[in-house]
């Protein structure tokens, strides 16, 4: 299951390469992984992003929309994974995974993630039908 | 007088037509001012942007430094107004004029720029050399 | 009368002051601009910016969404100007007057304003019912 | 062997949080390959993204430099990595893996790094100083 959110590509966003440059996707699997937590938690988790890994697998453009889908793909002890797609005119364009790690902001030490936390997350486990 | 900092245009602020897209003036223009703030006052002064106005004068491309240059036009008693200039290849290619006023952060309300703050601002006056 | 475009601040919007960044502005006021293009002209006119100005009024914030307004205040020979106006939780929080100029990009010169393109851009005169 | 770029951070780059938000990375790696190829094979290549992979070690802050690394791990004959990393105040804050494929922009497929390009970037293989 993943939870979905639309993205008007901005022109701004498009480089002169003529497409979307590729520093613009974080940002919109970051907006993608905010309405993931609004939707599926309901909250915002105190973590840290410890890893970021995007594959390019072809161009966006401006002028149509993204769908940005994300669900998780691994839940740990002290950490979990997103996993993130990004969809555009029908075709796979990008793929993520990111690995969040439970963080206290005051102590700025990790902690682990919340039992309440990883039972909801695992009700957004990615199921994968892109093979 | 005028305070000069160097801008290196990042590839990702060009945009599908080629140049560098207009959002990223403002963005430079601030960097402008925070460097301005630093070798003129030694500080940062608590204010709030109240207006931002940019002439667009010729294109601006990726490849070659900018010189972000800003100075003083106007001092009053609760705002005073930056001017700031944008060169690229000996080419006057943006010029801001950027309203400040003075911006009590806790109580949320505008009072007056502090007297110490305005007589290091005149020292600043920016003389027009463009005509 | 004039066109609305809803945005969705994005986290990486925000500053270490706590608020929308205000170099975000001219971005969403250019996505207004997009917006109001299609549905006003149902084209893209070759344009180039001029002038842009912004009035900041009250901060914005991340976590609602923001409604930008986009309409016509002004049509001349080589140029018009557009009024725009960005709004969140009733509230108006940064005007802007966006001044265009009709532009040959093969040439590299201004040109004027189509006929065909003024009749339509008439119809889209922004009413001020903020006074 | 590497290539270092200085990078100021700005300060719309910061977020709600206080520090630099996790999507400005990419950009300053993009800016440290782009100086990396000026500086080691004097041309671009063209080649395409096919990921980025970012791990974020600490947080980055305004009002200190970063120094971008920029080196190669890896030579293959249709792609090659870069292994690149950003410091803030002598400290490793994010490390970043970035492969890219030989690409052909007018017929739109990979095709093999040129020999000549390979030769070059083999003289800047990135000698891992940090363990």
């Amino acid at each position: 299951m993943y939870v979905e959110l639309l993205i008007r590509p901005r022109f701004n966003e498009t480089d002169a390469n003529g497409h979307i440059n590729n520093t613009v996707a974080p940002v919109w699997f970051e907006e993608g992984r905010g309405a993931f937590m609004l939707e599926s938690l309901a909250t915002r988790v105190s973590c840290m992003i410890a890893n970021v890994s995007i594959d390019y697998l072809a161009e966006m453009v401006f002028g149509y929309p993204v769908t940005i889908r994300t669900g998780v793909s691994k839940i740990g002890n002290k950490s979990f994974t997103y996993r993130q797609e990004a969809w555009q005119r029908d075709r796979l364009c990008a793929r993520a995974s990111v690995v969040l790690a439970g963080f206290d902001r005051v102590a700025k030490i990790t902690m682990p993630i919340p039992d309440a936390i990883r039972e909801k997350l695992a009700q957004f486990m990615f199921e994968d039908v892109t093979g």
